[in-house]
């Protein structure tokens, strides 16, 4: 909990940096609110018993909640809205320790909400991802694909708007199966005739490698491709997205890749995946992308009949894969769990209420201090306590001390013998030395 | 979410001042760990619904989770423990929203778990309860009872062993209904003979209103209860946990009261509420005890047959009772929910890449900066947003200032007109100018 406190507050630094707010959802939401939100992953969702009441089911994700908690807002504040939250979902899955896959986890979310000109609240999100991720020293690359792109490739390539979702989930499989794998699954599984598979692979496999410059000069000279509508959207929005990420100092960390599909089906702009590069078997650490019709199903209509949605955009951070990630990094022997700065040591008689007494004083102080909650301990057994939680200062009380109302202060980071017994001071004077030397840590 | 958060730093600041660590548990228990350990509240269990695997709850409170915890953990590590969670609890509970009672609600633990001498640990806990409470300015008292004290009370009066949790339960409603009330339901529903009713009447009832001393001369004196084995331990620890209480200056905060009785199963010990004392209607806003048993009801068994059990003690602190009391004196238009310093501000014609690069070179500094997301925002809806957000200040750059090289900077708190346009400083000394007005807020 110590290294994943200082990693959620690490980034929630970030989020509050940009100007975000951080609300609180429950963990439980009406079942009605998360069916038909997550395509094939929905049989993953945990129910709660029927013990009377309204059906419920525990969260999936912290978007769809996001959402739910804007259509009911309703009001004016709420349509322009910098969100984080970091907060536990629940998926009845396989659980992969080392993947950081478990079925109760953290996520950790960023949004903007609201109205605003074309692909600036994006650029933010990226912007926020990127540097979230510098700031816990990952190394990362992102995949940036649009939704309307998508489609034109498939519109153009011949398949039937019925079946376009269908055939994306398959193309979501690209980094994890071969396009053989994949176009045969489209055809066997989904009765797409070959050329039609072909065409698509055209695209998402075939334009495989090219750098993002190079794959937006091919769209744009594809003309039966920017011949349509939502290609033309898609490109569009990319371009000015590069433009902006250029000015935030991060263009280079983002790859127009458009094998990227995927799975969720909320998505209505641009989607992207960051994927860590530093070793194999993490993959994806964190996702994203733009959804603006998600309000709109909670939100009823407006006079005309039209769902009062509001546009949103934004990015989940598996914060459990990065943990795994700088958990495998730490040494654990170096992490300090507790933040005790004293502990107080008795030599001789116990002394137990002189050793409250103490204690009492510096927790008075605001000092974060300690001692053996026993009548008459041993002195080794407290020396070791002292090591065992690497509490950098000692407080040492004995008769003679008692008796001249002294206490002596030890640096207990100091192995070598060169400070004895520790330097004796004043009562009077404890506090303010001890302060001081916290004060150097 | 602010207010809250503020509420949590500070009391877990108090909980690390004291060394205590803090650690993480599923919302969901196996079920048989939740069955028998909330008396009659158990019917106020949530379960998952069974979907396959393994029958599970929501946790009803932090105390069991932690004791099964322990129990798992085995390891002599976990022997000796102080450990905090602020977490959220679930209760299919008729929600009551002026009193803060709510079916998912936050609660804040600190418990201390191993062998310690006697009543040193359970002190400990006494004091950081009312260093929690005095640090979020809460006016309370401390109601203290001891379960032995109780247990004695009972034996002397009559009661037979198996109904003394059942006659316990209808004296804790003292604070809820009169005393005729309570002995009604002792004599009706519970069988007891009017005798034994009356003679319980001279402890829980009797003697209420004296001050803990009297309380316990009174006791002291009285011969056919301090024959009673259980007797004699429970006026013991209590008048050795004052001594201890003294010696940490919280004694005057805490008054025994023999009607104290707790409702659940599982203290074996002191046990304590916290009441807030400055406003009706909030009642009970901590409460806590000593549970020696409750470790072993997971663990297993020894060599000899025994439960392998680890002695604890600890308190739960309402929260969210004491986020509805610092809510009702909150000005809520005061409450600055975002922690922006700094607006960009675009004078005449958009400039919208040019604030782009200013809200990023602020961003690489450290600094908590936003802008309006549009190509071209009117002026007025830009300090708007400032004033809104009560963002301190401004940076204002128009088409005159970037030829320059220049930006003005505007202290957003002062009203008046002395400030004019702001101050125009040379846009490489805007970090620097920024970083030393943000350091004196």
């Amino acid at each position: 909990m110590t290294v994943r406190n200082s990693l959620f507050s690490t980034i929630t630094n970030i989020f509050e940096r940009h100007g975000a707010v951080t609300i609180d959802t429950p963990v439980f939401e009406m079942r009605d609110i998360l069916s038909g939100k997550y395509g094939e992953d929905s049989k993953l969702i945990y129910d709660l018993a029927d013990q009377g009441g309204e059906a419920c089911s525990l969260r999936y994700d912290l978007t769809v909640p996001f959402a739910r908690y804007l259509a009911m807002q309703g009001k004016k504040d709420a349509q322009q809205m910098k969100r984080y939250q970091v907060a536990k979902v629940y998926r009845r899955d396989q659980p992969i320790m080392t993947k950081g896959r478990l079925r109760e986890f953290f996520q950790c979310d960023f949004d903007i909400a609201g109205v605003y000109d074309p692909m600036i609240p994006d650029a933010e999100v990226l912007k926020i991802l990127c540097d979230a991720l510098d700031a816990v020293h990952i190394d990362f690359k992102i995949k940036l694909n649009h939704r309307q792109i998508l489609d034109a490739i498939f519109q153009v390539s011949g398949v039937s708007p019925e079946n376009i979702r269908s055939i994306s989930s398959a193309v979501d499989k690209l980094d994890k199966i071969s396009w053989s794998e994949v176009k045969k699954e489209m055809m066997v599984e989904k009765g797409l005739d070959e050329s039609t598979a072909d065409k698509i692979g055209v695209y998402v496999e075939g334009l495989k490698g090219k750098d993002t410059n190079s794959l937006l000069d091919y769209l744009q000279k594809d003309q039966a491709f920017m011949a349509n509508p939502s290609a033309v959207k898609g490109v569009n929005d990319v371009k000015l997205l590069l433009e902006f990420l250029d000015i935030f100092q991060v263009k280079d960390r983002v790859h127009l890749d458009l094998s990227l599909a995927r799975g969720l089906d909320y998505y209505t702009g641009i989607i992207y995946e960051a994927v860590q590069t530093e070793s194999q078997g993490v993959g994806s650490i964190a996702a994203g992308g733009r959804y603006d019709d998600l309000v709109g199903m909670f939100s009823g209509t407006n006079k005309k009949g039209q769902p009062k949605t509001i546009p949103c955009v934004g990015v989940s951070i598996g914060v459990e894969r990065v943990f795994s990630i700088l958990m495998a990094r730490q040494n654990m022997e170096k992490i300090k769990s507790n933040a005790t700065q004293v502990y107080i040591v008795s030599v001789g008689d116990g002394l137990l209420q002189e050793r409250m007494a103490l204690v009492n004083e510096l927790w008075k102080a605001g000092i974060k201090a300690s001692f053996m909650q026993k009548n008459k301990p041993k002195l080794e057994k407290q020396w070791a306590a002292c090591e065992k939680d690497q509490i950098p200062f000692a407080v040492i009380v004995g008769k003679d001390e008692l008796d001249q109302s002294q206490v002596r202060i030890k640096d207990m980071r100091i192995k070598d013998a060169t400070q004895g017994g520790g330097t004796t001071v004043h009562r009077k004077d404890m506090i303010e030395t001890l302060k001081s030397k916290i004060a150097m840590l």
